[in-house]
């Protein structure tokens, strides 16, 4: 046991009326919500890399906490592991999500650096022997070392995308063995600073071959998990290529891809790209697409990616309400990827940034339970739509009338169709109900 | 001749130098600019709406314009259409756009309203005998009207498409007659106000149906034009469904209509998509997307759309740069989708913003043949990616290698690549030598 | 009685549990929240604008609503009166707002249009003898007609400024008589379309003219309550000078001012101006300037005023938090400046809205007290700032040190303060128990 | 001379038709316009802090530059300044700005640090007696070091104002003796995270004192120089206090200091405001308070600043156009607060930046000056404000009536205005015949 989190006793549930700040107060693990355990609808993870290796650092200064494991190379590399799992056992929670940099230093080499993920991924994998911690997704960081600036697989230096491949290998099966249930690939990079020194076309092509590469791989080794790109329009690219899932989707289908790939949806991600953080639940639904969540929040009023932890129960409500209509997220679950703010300078501040998040969450949850289970809100949509089960309706939409007849039809028989309220204050109020 | 327009005389090319308000001092029709005249670049058209059928009101005042034609009916549609094409006339412009409700009032069913704007379509043709302005596009409203407001193609009331389909049989059959160039599809209320009464799929099944009739009906009724997707983020819905080139190509994709249609790109709504309209172009242009152009600008600090004219020459030398390479815009144009301000009450007011829109253009055009025609801006791009016609790149792009072979090759060979400058401030000044 | 609202009963309290749409879950009138009514403290108001003058119209689109008393005239107004009075039973609310334009038609002269508003004034007097809805503010609107388009007080022609005068004299006389408890001013065209045709100090000085005409008016007359102004930062104008809080005190003191008025402010506008509710809820508190509260909400996709009902408790729990500390409104209120969306067509939309947001502003009141009556969120905000009031911290802040004589203590003793963690998850987590 | 710009030469002025992109293309810095030399009216200032201290990392990537003095404490320090003074000559720039911690390393104590700046100041000092570069204005960081996490002069802690007081001290004396034209304040860390752990108006006492220290020993060391705040949004505060111009006006007033102190505009934080740049110039100058100028450019897309260099030359016209109407910037100038981006990795990219940026100014200038001189644009706006110079008016506008009077007046004389065009069509076409 390191000392990190001294005199700091696991987390528990004790219910809403607790004070005890280091308790849940609404996630409750093995409550049965809508025929299954809450952890199991929720299925969260830990985020390594803003809960231990980042610094507090921002773009006006630079890193404000003080851990051990700073500045140690691979000896910090194994504390922080050691920190990790301890804080793992803490939240008692199921699951975490690492990138290659995150768990160990970079060496001066690709098979150097390589090696070192691989070695603290042994103990990884020792560490999991006894604790009941799962890898929910790994992914490799293409983003940060300066090769990268460019863009990874985007780069218009191909022997970029070949180191990027050689990261993304590594990581991939290390993910395999580790037993991930998803490998992700975000893109932070993969987008442009200026049209005026980029090939959209180009890049693309590349993009795509990345994709197919890793998808190929991930075959070859038997890995079953779920491949998962995670939208986000900017930042650090002035504009990145996969901007939401929309995009997202329409890049899989121009390349073949859409039934290999799923979306991992991230809540500050949508806000920066237009979006709510619903809205990209529910296109994402629509397409079969939605596959995983990371669970932050924006910001309302800042620019740039905030990822601090959720605190609005009723977006939540209205995320599960996706999620629970799609049947579960699968081999996806909740991410944290969120961050204490660069004054939360405690290690128990690490604590209370996830036990208010995975208390949102559960908040959510049960209220969009309530609400699908209740069936009121689900009775006034399909009444909104029943138009189109009717006979002559559902010919149309299935083709079976031409513009033409139509519009004979709607000309012959002066059709004059009334508006019928859309009852949007009815359905805010009767989801507030539950909220 | 109405006295309308009163005492203004034709606008004529005068040269930079001239201080005539009413005079082009850079849009030159006749002048070869890339080996084609400045008009058939720009191919610039005339918006029916902004210009002849709106008031000047806002969410908060109402109409501030007085003209002879407001609330006059089929009288007043006439009067309205001869000043359009006296107005046409006056700035020698190749051609014009309408949406049905702008040019013929509405009637008490469908088939009133639809004989009303064939009646007016009428009068158009015989306009067009002696005037030279021709018919860009033309496209019906399915909108404004109260039964659009829950959508047109995407409402949950079959009734409700169905009239729509009516309508725009009507529109596309009258631009078929009049030669119109292309046909537009404007989704203002596809999409929707609250997720809450939504079905997200079965709307994008209703909408993929409506564009396949229409597709049907004007292959059907010989009609060659393009047809068009002008995408929205939104406004006036909270979320519209085409909602970037990239949504839409996703959309075309989904349901097997991405060789059908282009998109008509508007300057206003790459902005409120987060995007500049550079990008739109290439994204479009990249994808064989990029259609027609609906030249605008937005208020930089405005969250909603402004459909101010243009007046950033820059802004327009990187849209005809994509569209230059990508041969021009073949049936397409630049339509002047903007209107004068709501305190620009004077018939004059109409030739300053179409003046000074098409003096934009003209510079832009300019800018960017020379921008080629210099060939150092293409030459630098073409450097950037070079590294991917030599042999190895190129076949790991064409995916003649694993994933495992490039990882081995980058670890073996110890590939180290070395960021080179993307020399952004360098190509920005290249651009601004010919702005 | 009309038949506007037929079937529908009295709103009355049912507690959390009850099912019923058209019943308060959690707004208990006469419930004692930390020691006064929850009436009280929140003195709520129907917007007269939104809810009965209201058309459903918006930038796209024409009227959707059908109301009987529209296009009537005086008749009309007449009509709409009766059916406001019945709307204010209904819900038991016990306070209202209007502009002139709200409640009578404007006539062919100011003389005409302030005879036809204090006509249906004299109704509303004899309404309020039978029904304890009273006046909570009035206002004029001076920014529909077209005269107004560029700029009421601020207009470049003083006749315009003077027409301005006017019609607020008769309204600020008619909300004295009314027993009004303020008077509001929003300058939605105080402002700006472009600069280019603005002199922006002349127009500040007109500004401050009519608002000193205005507060000596108001004295006067006798009128004792509280002069508003309502800060918005654009739209319908590009810029509006009463952009935020901030803004409006600077401008105030600026003609010595900030004593006469307070500040009205809009959870939307705030918004819009790239704050949240509870900053400028907390700045007009620290400056003496929290006067009145405009509740709503504004969609957050939407760059333009969306004006919809509040539905989030948490927000509002953090705007009851200053406005308790402050020791409540005053003579303020929230006057629900929010409509039901253009889709919301039936008469009992209109009672969703208000019955919903009543709610939420219940569930924001009560956590605020609760989050006050426990304490320790005060403490602890005492203990962060407790350095200052240590004796040589508080000499510094009375300017009883010089810059020098600082340097050279931190200097000399080698001063080298060590941050502390700033808590905000802690924070977070402590507001939502109360929520 | 160091190597670090080998090969390069001095830039100078080649003229429009230079294809040389080492050269100066529009600024000519001894070309009178207006009456006084280009470089006299610009006054165009290197930053120290972009050029040589940045490294080029952003929030999800470190160091892409190389630069030899990275990493090597005072020595580093050393050869950064030789290499900054030989940059100053390259391009003949007439001034430089910089941060106490950008030219010299934080020593473990503030006295340490105090002196490393006194030892490069020294450096600094001698340089200028053989280099033409002046000292623009120097500033005091008290942002990035994490002691300041929680702001500077508006810290909880009173010792972290104490230690930012001794900071600003030294950079204060050290401004005056390289003398120094003005001097900054920039309040990044002077805001807030959250509401939740701030007391605004504590806060508030705080700036106002640290403000008057800093004045009363700028008095008593005899700096003649003018005090500035640069207002900004947010970014990296979530709310900063000097938000904008009006912001800073309201908050100067309030402590008696609007005489003491004027506002360096940023264009990019005007932007971040919600503002266009020449509107903040605009405000300023009716204020009085418009005293130097930040010039760069924001991504119009991203929302965090970007700090790019200038390249609009509509946009810069504007600006030149009210600082030329107020007779220019007294001893303000146009710092360059933009950075190359971090792709741009060579130190010619250090040149191509700057250069583009002061032909950008040069461009904007030039039509400014020939717009003012042409009288059209000022005659046309005096005219649209000329009602206000009649006697009724006047007195009108003097306070010689009261509200009663004249609504008795409009009424009486049945005064019933009519809106005239705005012209704003008509302006912007005017505008860009000079740019």
């Amino acid at each position: 046991m390191t000392d990190f989190f001294k005199n700091i006793s696991p987390v528990k549930y004790e219910g809403p009326e607790s004070r005890n700040p280091l308790a849940y107060r609404h996630y409750n693990k093995d409550e049965i919500v809508a025929g299954k355990r809450m952890e199991d609808h929720i299925r969260p993870a830990v985020a390594y890399w803003h809960t231990f290796a980042a610094e507090g650092g921002d773009p006006f200064g630079g890193r404000t906490f003080e851990r051990p494991w700073y500045d140690k190379g691979m000896e910090g590399a194994k504390l922080k592991a050691d920190v990790a799992f301890e804080f793992f056992d803490l939240l008692d929670i199921p699951f975490f999500c690492f990138h290659d940099v995150d768990i160990a230093p970079e060496g001066k080499t690709l098979a150097e650096s390589n090696r070192n993920v691989r070695e603290i991924g042994e103990i990884f994998a020792r560490k999991m022997e006894t604790s009941r911690t799962r890898l929910l997704w790994g992914t490799a960081n293409l983003f940060s070392n300066r090769r990268y600036m460019a863009g990874a697989a985007t780069n218009p230096d191909p022997e970029v995308f070949a180191y990027a491949a050689g990261q993304v290998k590594n990581v991939l099966e290390l993910t395999h063995e580790l037993g991930g249930a998803n490998y992700v690939l975000w893109g932070g990079r993969e987008g442009y600073e200026t049209l005026l020194n980029t090939k959209v076309g180009q890049e693309a092509d590349q993009m795509a071959r990345f994709l197919h590469l890793v998808i190929d791989h991930a075959k070859k080794i038997g890995f079953n998990g779920t491949i998962l790109i995670e939208p986000k329009p900017q930042e650090p690219s002035k504009h990145q290529y996969d901007y939401d899932v929309a995009t997202v989707y329409g890049f899989l289908q121009r390349y073949g891809l859409e039934k290999e790939v799923k979306c991992n949806i991230e809540v500050g991600h949508a806000f920066l790209a237009g979006h709510s953080f619903e809205h990209e639940l529910a296109i994402a639904s629509s397409l079969g697409m939605l596959g995983s969540v990371d669970a932050n929040r924006n910001d309302l009023q800042s620019g740039w990616d905030t990822d601090q932890f959720p605190n609005n129960p009723g977006e939540m409500a209205l995320a599960f309400y996706y999620i629970l209509k799609q049947g579960g997220l699968g081999s996806g679950g909740f991410n944290f990827d969120a961050k204490v703010r660069r004054q939360s300078l405690d290690p128990a501040d690490l604590l209370y940034g996830h036990i208010g998040g995975l208390d949102v969450l559960a908040r959510g949850l049960k209220a969009a339970a309530a609400l699908i289970e209740d069936g009121e809100f689900d009775r006034l949509l399909d009444e909104r739509y029943a138009g189109w089960q009717q006979k002559g309706a559902s010919a149309m939409l299935k083709g079976e009338r031409t513009l033409e007849e139509i519009a004979q039809w709607v000309e012959a028989e002066n059709i004059n169709p009334q508006p019928r309220s859309g009852r949007q204050e009815y359905l805010e109020n009767l989801v507030n109900r539950f909220v």
